[in-house]
């Protein structure tokens, strides 16, 4: 019962074109599903004792505006509401302690993987972020300054890179509120271009869970909320973990 | 006139949240915007005589999906109906040809950009993709092969990853199928995920232009047609290029 939804998943391909994603997975057993809280949860994404890189961490390539608000942020992780969350190399480190269910795992390859939006390992030239998570309130905050490898026209951001990034923060939001871990929908509005090397940040929210479906939204603005670069909104799938996972 | 458009995009940061990046530009003189045709933005494009290194060739990482589909198109640009786009490692590159407008041209940095989809420049570790065009129908076909940095899902690519080359495919059709230069919006429904190191291939075709945008629709699929990665739909701004430009 538990991993019907993976095996679905995993079954999609072989059945040709599809209505719609959300159309053809089996309802989880609702009463069972989603009930690790998300106390569980951040403190299994959260590890504390790790050697791992957090690459969610200060350096030399931070623009001022970057630096002063990830210390505002900090500060605000004291009082309780808001949680920096680590960011490693690969989704497969924070997996450690957040098992995805079987169907998807893939163990024998031998690659050095890397989660995307950590493909640029040199300080400063590709994604520079940080994710902030408000437990109780559902919302993230991500403090995002692209590098000169995250190009599109010549001075400012990809639009991709943007959608990129915005995905990314969804997910990991989606994870921690409410166990979303796939990406349903995203749609995206863009207002105007990031100037490459300045911050920009991103406001996302949970705007309702039902169906097995988490609603979020996004505002990607200057810190000073004078220009929003862009408005967005993803649909994420609940997937019920491993129960070993949960223990 | 001719920089209506671009010099309203860079106000647009001064103006606060805006309803809309549509309904704040003003209206270009239609009668002679828009003058230059495919022929011309193509040969621009592809430039004949150069010795920039054109990322959008085979390489061993290719998986035999990609390189025979690859080799497929190859023969279709000989009977003139397909094109081959060379990509370059930035779009300043590109830009040789395609001078875009003066309001948001960036000359005086010396940083090593690059194109946000050439961000990884190890053979496929990140991006491999190549886009061919086809001028009279307005439609591309990009091959897109996504590598271990790309990784969102153990093993399967980023949601990003695949909105950010969709993105990309989309701009590089709408430059050369009608001097469309920006996105103003990008959805995206994902039905299944792709494999890393697997050929997904990108189908995208403009629907209609209309009112200075030009609306575009992609299918992303395996080969065999079998698999629907994602669909989505784009809508992109048309703006007057320089005129020094367009002789």
């Amino acid at each position: 019962m538990i991993r019907r939804g993976v095996q679905a998943i995993a079954r999609l391909g072989h059945h040709g074109a599809l209505p719609g994603a959300s159309c053809v997975l089996p309802r989880l057993d609702l009463a069972s599903a989603f009930a690790s809280s998300t106390d569980n949860l951040i403190s299994r994404f959260c590890l504390q004792k790790t050697d791992l890189k957090d690459y969610a961490l200060p350096n030399a390539s931070w623009c001022p505006d970057m630096l002063s608000l990830y210390q505002e942020f900090l500060e605000k992780t004291k009082s309780g509401g808001w949680i920096k969350l680590p960011s490693f190399k690969s989704n497969r480190d924070h997996i450690q302690g957040l098992k995805l269910p079987s169907g998807l795992a893939v163990t024998s390859d031998k690659s050095d993987w890397r989660i995307f939006t950590r493909c640029i390992p040199a300080e400063g030239q590709g994604y520079e972020y940080v994710i902030f998570f408000h437990p109780s309130e559902k919302k993230s905050v991500c403090l995002f300054q692209p590098g000169p490898y995250l190009e599109g026209p010549p001075g400012f951001a990809h639009g991709g890179s943007l959608a990129a990034i915005m995905d990314e923060t969804f997910s990991k939001t989606a994870y921690l509120a409410g166990e979303g871990l796939f990406t349903l929908s995203l749609s995206i509005k863009f207002k105007n271009l990031i100037p490459l090397g300045s911050l920009a940040v991103l406001n996302v929210e949970v705007e309702k869970i039902e169906d097995q479906k988490l609603y979020m939204s996004c505002v990607t603005q200057s810190r000073d909320q004078q220009i929003v670069y862009a408005k967005s909104s993803g649909v994420f799938l609940q997937l019920q973990l491993e129960e070993e996972s949960l223990q």
